[in-house]
């Protein structure tokens, strides 16, 4: 990591192409390195003029005194491949490419991106298509980005890593308004080198950083992603991820339910549990979330009081924060008395929100509010509502407020009701994380609930194991598999299935019907239709008697919808319980997941589906499990046999250890239904398809 | 309405318990009628001083000069009785009390409520407990809101009417910075008279106001609400609603289905559909959505075109929009062609979101753009993406942007990328609606979407009618009915029923059995079990042989779970079809509501229900059916049947004219399940519940 020290750290910085107009792009960084304060060594290179302010000029970087730590390079795209070399060949640290036209711009561009790669050699580069970067803590600004032509730089404990250099001029310039200050800003641009993996794993040991925030619009290394976010996550410091492209989800379409839902969005959400990572729903979830996870307090509970002045806003704050899980109760009775009291004129301080209405509004009064409430048994954190008085005299509010905020250890937020920028920006610099949106005070505390309560990410990733089974392989046949292939191949793996035989025939079909106990399944066999049951393949619950008539009934109305003869016919032992859905999807990005479904409808109709990427830890399949709108289900509802968890997580382990063994010849795979019986009965898949890879693919 | 004119636009206002110092609450309203230049008379009230400024003072009110139109009343609770009666005697043509502690605090001030309504006999009251109103359209300010101090009033078309005083004051302090102007802002406070009902017809007939925006804490006059929605929707004026109270939804449980699933926040949004008022689901669209609606432009359809120089803020806004249901489609090809003419360097136009980059941002290339764009028949809106020269040099991309918004007619909006407050609040000061989140201008064009294309809400409430059949009131025995009984019920308004038996024994029900085709539903009949089925009390697809067995088990299984015998058993036809639950259900503010949802789990688990209040229209129906998120189920569903909807639509307004008849005599109704059979095959309730109100309920 010594390499990206000096590029976040330089002790001195060339500027390829600075321009002596500091309202040019090409001239803002060497003005924002001098308007921030860069203590170091500043190295202009421009053959056109001797000096820039009081830095003399090198023609060239074969004219620069020295190797620089890090080099800006300003030159349009045609250029910076030449460049890029010539900084390599001297020994620069790192080079910060703003130009685009790579890697973004179609083949010619993908083309000049491996060149600049080339070119680079052993040197870091940032970019290109990056603004720079900002390293808040050392007052070390290397970038182009007109937000810092505006506004100051406030330090903070919060570091963002942006894939768009324009998001992080939006972002930074927000944060002055708001008090909200950074340790750095770093704009990653193409990720030619140097990626938001790699900055995660320079930030996590960045003593000045205590949360990440991270802007992504798509992984390029997920693997190294997900090494780093786990160390993040061992490492005490939560990551906060906006990413683009939700709406795109789903546009990808496939044959089998798992292909249709799951997506590429649902890739990186299911990614983000897993690796512990809270998602930002909103765009200023960016900048709100890590006020409340960057504070470092504990919230031991979800018992929010909302202390107030003013009714309607008290109501915003508790009606968003109920909406988000948090419960608002009362004082227990010893508070009540507390809080009853300080006699103050017409409040009545028993109920919460806790309305010191407008004759509370004094600074002692204020103090005593906050003081019972912080050391009452009855509260986790308390949020605090600044009303009329925040616009004209913050004080009265701010200074009990700030001096409990240093006493006491319990998350305290606040919301301004009114327009008060001033005092936003006085609370957020004092560390009270306060906001303009009362949704924002319930999203921000949830974001730290989720985060205390997240179980541990799993450790490792195990590596893809290959199939040591040579019949595995035998059966790996490219093309759609039938529906007793399939189920073969998933029992290779250990996935109970339900109990069934191969028949040829109508008649045979029955005479294995005998076998059973009780009515059975009849399907029609073919590995050229996915669902059965729309082309009236499936009849349920057979009397043996009945079922070569009711074979001789589906074929032909099998082969009527779908012109083909069936392979077959498979009879079954008639399965009960809970009926799941559990499906392989490759995503284009992040590669194997695995989707858990309420069988039926539900999965797409309802969207009750989980997706997790494969391998699964026993963990996840648990979450999978919780996260299903139909988990009540499984878990004795309403007088229902609790079901077979147990097995059910065996089940999936089996479908993962499968997926991890196997996953790349696949192109599709699911078990639907799998029903999960009563607890101790188990599972039972009852249909499957798998379609293989062929090989080329 | 002639009264609220001199409420709202008084040629003569006195100000009782005026004081002379402007700091304090009592000596706003004088010295804000002043800042705002009120051009009329004002009158203090104060015996202890003789003038306010160059106002000379009256002892009391009977010694003012003749009677004001307005009086701002600035008393302490306990003198404000006396006061309104004093006013009223005069001929004051409406008081507006600020005091609290009426009817918001205990018994003794609901009493002192209903005095001060008493003592204002014909004279209009506004409040108690509230903070006043602001007519921003004439100039008058009749309020002591702390946000009036601060800043400016700027006029606007939309008029705000509040149930809490400090929102307005929050509100109206946001807009300044925002360029946001209202026409009138109206804090109700307590309603004893004058409520948001009256307001919004005042409102409807006020020429100023286009679009009116309701901050709402509990209606208290729902069918006044109603008539008066309806005549705004009428008048093309929108409504946007912001209510408090989403998440005490589904505080009160009940003992059925519908009871437990319909809270009172799920009747507010009926209410809201059923009469085309938006909800703002953020207190922020309350501001933002205004913006849009009253800019009185149509959308034809829901095409985005997002016009952009920052490529990251661009995918913001188009990502937020894709889920809000927009399509961000590529230009065609003439308009492409267009876009590639302006020969903007290094700028690849034929995308969406539009590119401009660095080098389109002058007003040449912005402006053909933008026109290029607005008049594609590709798109139907517009979203330009403010990038960091807006903070700096607003108009390179204002100039031409106002240009074509004058010209143009589509709606045109834009997003504040970096933090450009001068920008936004000059666009929104010139009519095009400028947002600084990217979800606000997703959420604002969806708002306009959906206004636009919601069907026109009934135009007039049925009266509830009385049972006028001799039958059904026999039928209506207080407490709980049996399933047979219920059923009876709702036959008697037209439901059809599921065909079925009473039996006394387990051998008659089979007798009774011997009397259908093929196999039938067994049920224990009991009025004290609401859920049979949880208790081992039905079975389905039975055998005519097996009725007598699987009555005695059902019988016995019952009675260990119970306690309880049997009434008797009902043998039912076994019917089919798709199972959906119709519910009856009495919301305690908002009366009679009738909740559709999908049968079985899924009205529990998914949350897969449609509420309305009773009586319904058949638009209304056929709105709750396709808000059914398994709504796909009823409409040819991979492959099934089409379900028979007419007879569904049929069976609701049956239902519904049940509710409108005998709905205050009923404490809980419902079918479930109610089989919506394949088209034209009708439908068939199979299970009811009914309990009567005891009469003195």
């Amino acid at each position: 990591m010594k390499s990206l020290d000096r590029l976040i750290s330089p002790r001195s910085v060339a500027i390829i192409g600075a321009s002596t107009d500091a309202g040019k792009l090409t001239g803002r960084p060497l003005a924002f390195l001098e308007k921030y304060g860069y203590a170091h060594e500043i190295l202009p290179v421009n053959p056109r003029v001797s000096s820039i302010g009081r830095h003399p000029c090198f023609a060239d970087v074969k004219a620069l005194p020295h190797a620089p730590d890090v080099a800006i390079v300003l030159v349009g795209s045609s250029r910076v491949v030449n460049i890029v070399r010539d900084l390599a060949a001297i020994g620069t640290g790192a080079a910060i490419v703003l130009a685009g036209g790579f890697g973004e711009s179609g083949p010619e561009g993908v083309q000049r991106q491996q060149m600049l790669k080339e070119a680079a050699g052993t040197m870091r580069i940032l970019g290109p298509n990056t603004i720079g970067l900002v390293n808040v803590t050392d007052g070390v600004v290397l970038s182009a980005s007109a937000a810092l032509g505006v506004n100051a730089l406030l330090p903070g404990s919060t570091a963002l890593v942006s894939q768009s250099g324009g998001i992080l001029g939006s972002l930074l310039s927000r944060t002055d308004a708001l008090g909200i200050g950074f340790s750095k800003l770093i704009a990653t641009g193409n990720e030619a080198d140097v990626d938001v993996s790699d900055l995660i794993e320079y930030l996590i040991d960045d003593p000045a950083t205590k949360v990440l925030a991270l802007y992504l619009e798509g992984l390029r290394k997920p693997q190294q992603f997900r090494d780093a976010a786990l160390r993040a996550a061992k490492a005490g410091k939560p990551i906060v991820a906006f990413k683009v492209g939700r709406s795109s989800a789903g546009a990808q379409s496939a044959v089998s339910h798992t292909g249709a839902l799951a997506g590429s969005d649902a890739a990186y959400d299911a990614l983000f549990k897993q690796l512990g990572i809270i998602r930002a729903e909103r765009f200023s979830d960016l900048l709100d979330f890590p006020l409340v996870l960057g504070g470092g307090r504990h919230l031991a509970g979800r018992r929010l009081a909302v202390i107030t002045s003013t009714g309607g806003a008290a109501s915003l704050v508790a009606d968003a924060a109920g909406l988000a899980g948090f419960d608002v109760p009362a004082p227990e009775p010893a508070t009540a008395q507390r809080l009853n009291a300080l006699a103050i004129p017409d409040a009545v301080l028993d109920r919460n929100p806790i309305d010191v209405t407008l004759a509370g509004v004094t600074p002692q009064y204020f103090r005593g509010v906050i003081e019972a409430v912080l050391e009452s048994a009855s509260y986790d954190a308390v949020a605090v509502i600044l009303g009329s008085s925040s616009m004209t005299q913050p004080e009265i509010v701010g200074e009990p407020l700030r001096e409990c905020f240093a006493r006491f250890d319990k998350p305290i937020i606040a919301f301004a009701s009114p327009h008060a920028p001033d005092a936003v920006r006085h609370f957020n610099l004092a560390g009270i994380p306060t906001f303009a949106a009362p949704e924002s005070c319930a999203a921000a505390l949830s974001a730290l609930w989720r985060w205390q309560n997240a179980p541990a990410p799993a450790p490792t990733i195990v590596a893809e194991k290959k199939p040591s089974d040579a019949g595995i392989l035998a059966m790996l046949r490219p093309g759609p598999l039938n529906e007793y292939e399939s189920k073969a191949l998933f029992a290779k793996f250990g996935m109970p299935i339900a109990r069934e035989f191969c028949a040829q025939t109508p008649v045979e079909a029955q005479a294995c019907a005998g076998r059973f106990d009780g009515n059975v399944v009849v399907k029609v066999l073919s590995r050229d239709v996915l669902h059965k049951s729309d082309v009236g393949g499936v009849a349920v619950n057979i009397a043996t008697a009945d079922v070569t008539a009711a074979c001789k009934r589906m074929a032909g109305a099998f082969t009527a919808a779908t012109g083909l003869a069936p392979e077959g016919f498979l009879v079954q032992e008639l399965a009960k319980g809970v009926e799941l859905i559990i499906g392989f999807k490759a995503d284009e990005q992040l590669g194997h997941c695995i989707l858990l479904g309420m069988g039926g409808v539900a999965a797409e109709l309802y969207k009750d589906t989980s997706l997790r990427l494969a391998p699964i830890t026993r963990n996840d399949a648990r979450e999978m499990i919780d996260e299903l709108k139909s988990a009540p289900l499984l878990k004795g509802y309403r007088g229902r046999p609790e079901a077979d968890i147990d097995a059910l997580l065996d089940a999936l382990m089996a479908f993962s250890d499968m997926v991890g063994t196997i996953g790349d010849h696949l192109l599709e795979a699911e078990i639907n239904p799998l029903f999960v019986g009563a607890k101790g009965n188990g599972v039972r898949a009852a249909d499957g398809v798998v379609v293989v890879k062929a090989p080329e693919c």
